[in-house]
């Protein structure tokens, strides 16, 4: 049984703590956030106790900690765990700065312990089912693969402040996805970028509509869609093209029903957002993270895929800024 | 070049004289009509001459008739056209009585001319592909076929009066499919019917809504579902459950659009009705004629299937009075 | 919190358990089974303990028993439970003789007590948002329902035996489906059946194939098709015609991945059985049995659905008997 | 009734002739080809004469000209035909040099002849349901322009060699397509491209793969996506997002044929080329062009068109070589 510690009681916070909290070999044994109301109601549905950081990563019987806090707290979190000696699953991204990211990978390398980032999408079973029928050859050599990753609605403009703007806060995780479907690591980026959505985005230094374009060291091309507003849902969709055959990963709806009129066949609509459509990934990602820690599986999304997935997602900033593509 | 004489010049008698015109190996003729606006309209579209009935059959040069005009008719003109020498294309049915039904076979066969019965639908690219599929295994023995075939709007309740009714005037063309994909005559006939869609109909005897269920020698179930009205268009899908999987031919759509918004996927309804849905069937069916006249092909839809398929209509109508499954 | 007595520990018993388990108003407080390892095993998984159907009932703490045992002892079971005051959810059938399940409805009046028959497809958030359109006029007034129901492959023949054959084992489902989606008794019914998969079941007296035709009072019409064998798995497919259009719920599939090579395009199949299929059904099922003991629901499926679907299983065997329509 | 010539009867020639005699106000009065077995059998089959470009331009009688001869022929044609006062319908390019086809627009336009640039898929009858329903608002603004064109299977090299190259030959419809739907001319281009499929179309000196972002001054965005090779067929998919929602043009199949096994449910591979695909594109072009010079219609594909898609082709190119967006 291993007994966890989650940082951050907030909307993903919760999700883990539910995931903790169903699987066989784990256990919540502590919740830390600074909203003292949302770690006690956590704690208290799940029978946790609320601590500080300090006093959780003091308890030896505690072997990992999930960090889900605030985005600006990764870093020390990871850094203090990792000398703790506790497994860490950290939410992405371990920082925005790639430098103090490359300290955090020193300090994970340091000590040893194990560092699961939550590309969680990795973790979907629709995309590994595209994954392995990839790795099975089922279309043969890839060529070029699409990314669609559409929110549903776009969040506060101040919220994007502090998160790192849409490419460093929602497009790495397509482009976590675009690594690992090429199965060869980019070297070269173009991006182009709009606020075409709400101008308030515009106002606070980030865009809404972006389109990516990344290019591997042998010719395969991978682009990537981003808006942060599809009027009909959360929109996730892969299309992977090879030299047999096309892989297509669609969205999930809200039901099989079609209803048809004289105005057509309607069906439902893509589910609602990532809560709804990645609660089975969520569920795998932390099992897997389990798993790991039970010596049955080797991490699968690891720092290093962290500290990639920014410096592309930066060279997508530096490529909408120079207007030129910009190699990695 | 086959030299073709039209009798009717109507809605039907109009698609067919469009197929004999653009067929490289067959010219319009005459066109006989006794609405002389009609005739002399068609006529003068292909370059056809309007003439009696008595004149184009002893045209020596004319080698083959089309039967489109009205019901009534049909069984007269089958028997002076064979009589003649012609050989003849008789839209379906050869007539509503059984017993001149066998009149009519017993000339075509003492005459020994072509006679091909116009099932449209066995022509139908997509049903034809269905065929072929299932002719070459790909779902193993068949054990159900269901047929779906449902008309956008009612037709007149005049209409209805002559046309034998919705089992020998709609539900015809199912009953050949359903002999045509179950490979075996079915045994046994059970039909049920209401009148749900327009009380004038009711009146006039008939029904708009039927459910009929087949079944032959060695047990294999066939369900038919026939209504009058469908909302979103000409409903026409077939499905055949084999040992081994599922065929089904849905229906071809006005458009591949599709609309996603808040309210769902919307997709384009099902064509609007026969014209438009069954064109290339009423093609293939004219060039497999001209074909079978050429000595190229094998006549597929013979007036015995027009009979057997009589058969399984009155059945089912003799069902429906008595509550009892009919043998035939 | 309400304490939960289960009588019977297989496989729908074990879903049932988990339902309960992770219910947070109600808790598993006893497990009844004959196989003792069975019921150990359930038993210890959520914190339950293993007695007697005696003991179970004379407990005053128990508030409510889900009988989940083998057919033949629900009537004894739920004849017991009422009179012990208890709630009771009891999978479907009450019993496979009209007579019994009588003198059950009787007991269960008699008592007052709750008593939920288990059609679990009514749960089934497809079904339930077919209906919910349905009752919202999505489709005007229904006139006609098809309901194909298939499983993924036959149970063996003795399994037959005591089950009462294909009507009232499996089919008996969508008789309950059909009364609730026509929202009318059916007053007919025609039943026709072979044994085209094993030979096994015919030689065990039962079909494996079967279609159903059931009419209503003003005439709506159903069609129910059954096959013991989908290669493909499990189909559950509902489609209701309605006088402004059509409703459809399709199949659950195993995934969203379509994969396309010069083949055609290959999307992946229905979830294999109802376990998979009704995971969701299941679940509802039970949260709405204890949102009826918490006073928050009304009783969706009772004892006298039950009845009415066995009448109707029961017709259904008298009319291949018969060759007839049964009036019910 | 209008008297055509048509000039090369090629593969596209020949659809061009056939259109023009199924039309009822054209008639096909003259083919020109250099290889005159091709001429012959073409103007053979519909009527007409196989005479020199001097010939056919010297009929007063001929009002259109139809030129589907090889691209390097057709600048000269056209200032020859707008010279002789002739309406002219010209496959695309109108020449793979810019400033050439400057001197044929300033031709064109001191000559005030109609020249329809032949953008067959401006005509597609699915392209023009998503544009109708675009311009309906539909889904609000546009924001993001997603168009998928992939061949089935590559040329030969040497065709590659005189075509253009994959952007001035094959992605010249898509950037006029895009320019279409986005309601407003790009201002950005840039393109990355490999070769993946065919060394020898790299030996040529050109590319099979390519993706190209444009972006317009008001920010609106696209991508386009080109393969030489789809296995499964000719993939020709349409995407628009907008404010409120998003339209998809799908690929039009082969049949509506499902299979289901246990493998999965297979449906037909997208049609094979686009002399299928476009086989309604074509006709309709044709129409176009009769009922322009009938005065019926407006021209819809300008020879301004054709400069606005060569102008982004070779913006594309040059964003190849350099690394960066190039401004247009």
């Amino acid at each position: 049984m291993i007994n966890v510690c989650l940082f951050g009681a907030g909307r993903i916070g919760a999700i883990h703590a539910a995931n903790v909290a169903s699987h066989p070999n784990a256990q919540l044994r502590y919740v830390v956030d600074v909203f003292a109301d949302s770690a006690n109601k956590l704690a208290a549905q799940y029978g946790a106790e609320v601590v500080s950081v300090e006093h959780a990563l003091a308890d030896p019987e505690v072997q990992a900690v999930i960090i889900a806090s605030s985005t600006d707290t990764h870093a020390r979190l990871i850094e203090q765990s990792a000398t703790a000696g506790k497994a860490i699953f950290c939410e992405k991204p371990i920082d925005l700065d790639l430098e103090r990211t490359r300290q955090c990978l020193a300090t994970i390398e340091r000590t040893g312990v194990t560092c699961l980032v939550g590309f969680n999408r990795r973790y979907d079973p629709q995309f590994n089912e595209l994954k392995a029928q990839l790795d099975a050859g089922a279309i043969g050599a890839v060529e070029m693969v699409t990314i669609t990753s559409r929110d549903p609605s776009p969040p506060p403009a101040q919220y994007v402040q502090s998160s790192g703007g849409l490419f460093r806060d929602m497009m790495i995780h397509d482009l976590d996805m675009a690594c690992w479907l090429l199965g060869e690591a980019p070297v070269e980026v173009f991006a182009t970028a709009s606020c075409l959505i709400d101008p308030a985005i515009g106002a606070a230094g980030d865009v809404d509509t972006a389109l990516v374009t990344l290019k591997t060291a042998s010719g395969k091309l991978c682009q990537i869609s981003n808006s942060r507003r599809a009027a009909y849902g959360y929109d996730q969709r892969i299309e992977v093209l090879g030299a047999k055959g096309m892989l297509q990963a669609n969205n999930q709806l809200e039901s099989t029903l079609v209803t048809t009129t004289n105005q057509g066949s309607t069906s439902a609509k893509p589910e609602y957002f990532f809560l709804q459509r990645y609660a089975d990934a969520y569920r795998r990602e932390l099992a897997h993270f389990i798993a790991v820690l039970d010596g049955k599986e080797t991490l699968l999304t690891t720092a290093v895929d962290g500290l990639n997935a920014l410096t592309l997602a930066d060279a997508a900033v530096a490529s909408v800024q120079s207007g030129r593509a910009v190699a990695v």
